[in-house]
């Protein structure tokens, strides 16, 4: 479908559905006996024997299967700052994502704020119902300072997808594109080149560099690169150069960053990503270009010029590297196994997980798609 | 069931479900092409479209369709301040009577906290992806000015249903039983006795006086009838006097206040209320023995002693006088018309709807049971 037919389809689909998930009851009331164990008075021995032991609410309430998916709308897919209500049919559709790709329930919540002393306060203030936190779409640098304070006050996974599950299903893609190429990926000889440094870029920096210390990751952003040279660096930019998780010696432009360079991860803007750039990378360099909708250069184009493998963000192009694939999983597993955080090693894990799930790995094909069967399964796997 | 079975297959059956409520998909995702729709790209149009025109919301979102269940645990059932983990069960039950009743979505949250004005400000932080609020066994005098203030910030419906539900549901049972007396309500000679003056008791006081002005409300709490004599009251039983919503003039205790009484309406304590004092009564007395699980006085024993009507809130005695009647109803005519506020005439026809179910009441039916036909309809109606 052309751009222009998809959005009317899809304006006319949500009027339609008026909500795209519902509340179901997995049993049903159907006389007053029914009604005396759902409801009062049954329910008094339930809530008693819960308050006593908060344990109980993992197996008798919903606290044992719900993710809150939370989000303040501000920047939300490619429309930026569009607030509480412009993100909810982005977070009802990522609930109804959860629920079709691994049966785990979740319900979006979108927030009358954007600051972010309120937003911790807020979700620490509504999360015992939960039994885990997929924070979406909030804007960086405050995403980090968000995620970290819930971390430590909550004692419930907590989550923010633009960052861990984009860093996992790029992780995924890498380890089999290498393959593809023939190419180790810890190894003092790799270059990588991430262009765009917000949620999706640190993330994806810190998860390579730990599971390949070797490789150099040169960091990217709208005024080039992330070096010593640079003033009014962000704090998360300063401490990625400080712990020497990229590359601080270097300077100049998107341009003298690819010299070289093995692979190309773009979670940054449309199109800044040029033919001559590819031209100048190494021997059968790797192009992650995932902004979206419009990817940091057209497929067709950097297959023109050189790349031996190409992944994007979109759906309708090969390879779609899509956090889809491992969030659902992510939850899933949490949920099952009553994990309290995610790890940076149960993330490894998973992106190992999602990788083994292509047996052989070609040009076209270095992730499964989403709707591939066990998907969900092996990436909860990783998840203990 | 006995007591003690309900409570052990209660627990049995909540095991089993682990939560009373999950996530259903109106529209299931079978393809890349459902994908599309439903998630990026197609829901981009669908957020840029509610972003700039927040009215979409109701017809594109889960806005237009859910209520929120929303609890501190400051007051749950007759169990008291058992906080927010062990009031899940019952806010559950309430959203799966929601659902049963009236087909209206509705999901729990629970509050990590019991100050006011956090539960104020937290409850605005998250209505934008709320159709309705719904408050939960939050205690008095808080729930007052909680409940104020969210009708004050929130342009959806916000109703506390301890209070209001309660009201609508003694009021419709008060004007079938006064057909069954073959007494009228709004008549100076009529005397009223509330026992106990928290949410329920307040909010019904108010709701009789307004249906009725004529009648004589009497108020009795744990120390005595309410009047001009007491000290150290709360403000909201100083308005109550002030406004004359109830007798001011009067001291003593329950017994006093029973003589030649038409009505007693208990929303207090188990076994207060003595046949002596039912004795003393005005002919033809009526008896809404409401404490829960145990009742002011047992109906067996408030028939023996004279009582020409009894209703309790137990399904398992006749005439139970249950919210359960009223707040599905409500909630459902409020999201089909888009009401932003339950006003008191919506409560009073609401109450009237209800009472009119029953084509002929008696003594022992004088309000239609949660399972009969059209309960939610006919509540609905007068949400205009």
């Amino acid at each position: 479908m052309a751009k222009k037919d998809i959005a009317a389809k899809a304006i006319e689909i949500h009027k339609k559905m008026g909500g795209k998930i519902q509340i179901g009851l997995p049993v049903k009331i159907k006389n007053r006996a029914d009604l005396s164990l759902v409801y009062t008075p049954g329910v008094a021995a339930v809530s008693s024997a819960v308050a006593k032991n908060k344990k109980l609410a993992r197996d008798y309430t919903i606290k044992g299967k719900m993710v809150a998916v939370i989000s303040d709308g501000s920047a939300v897919l490619g429309l930026g700052n569009i607030g509480a209500l412009g993100a909810l049919p982005v977070m009802e559709g990522k609930c109804a994502l959860f629920k079709t790709f691994a049966n785990v329930d979740a319900f979006p919540i979108v927030l009358d704020t954007q600051d972010p002393k309120e937003i911790i306060e807020t979700v620490v203030r509504i999360a015992p119902a939960f039994g885990g936190i997929n924070l979406e779409d909030i804007a960086a640098p405050k995403c980090f300072e968000i995620e970290e304070a819930l971390k430590e006050r909550l004692d419930i996974p907590v989550m923010h997808d633009d960052q861990h599950g984009t860093a996992i299903v790029v992780l995924a893609a890498l380890i089999n594109a290498m393959k593809v190429v023939g190419k180790k990926i810890n190894d003092d000889k790799r270059r990588i080149v991430v262009s765009g440094v917000g949620a999706a870029g640190v993330a994806t920096i810190k998860l390579i560099k730990k599971y390949a210390p070797k490789v150099s990751i040169v960091a990217v952003d709208s005024e080039g690169i992330i070096g010593k040279n640079r003033k009014n660096l962000s704090l998360i930019k300063k401490q990625l150069m400080k712990e020497k998780t990229i590359v601080a010696d270097e300077k100049g432009d998107l341009a003298d960053a690819m010299q070289n360079a093995d692979v190309f991860i773009g979670v940054s803007k449309p199109r800044v990503l040029t033919q001559t750039m590819i031209r100048s990378m190494a021997h059968r360099p790797v192009v992650f270009a995932m902004a979206n909708p419009t990817p940091e250069i057209m497929p067709v184009e950097a297959l023109a010029a050189g790349a031996a493998v190409v992944g994007t963000g979109r759906s309708d192009f090969p390879n779609q590297i899509n956090n889809s694939l491992a969030f659902p999983g992510i939850f899933k597993g949490a949920l099952e196994r009553g994990v309290m955080q995610i790890t940076d090693s149960m993330k490894m894990k998973a992106a190992e997980n999602l990788a083994a799930l292509v047996k052989r790995p070609t040009a076209e094909h270095i992730v499964p798609g989403p709707f591939d069967r066990g998907v969900a399964a092996a990436v909860a796997k990783a998840i203990k």
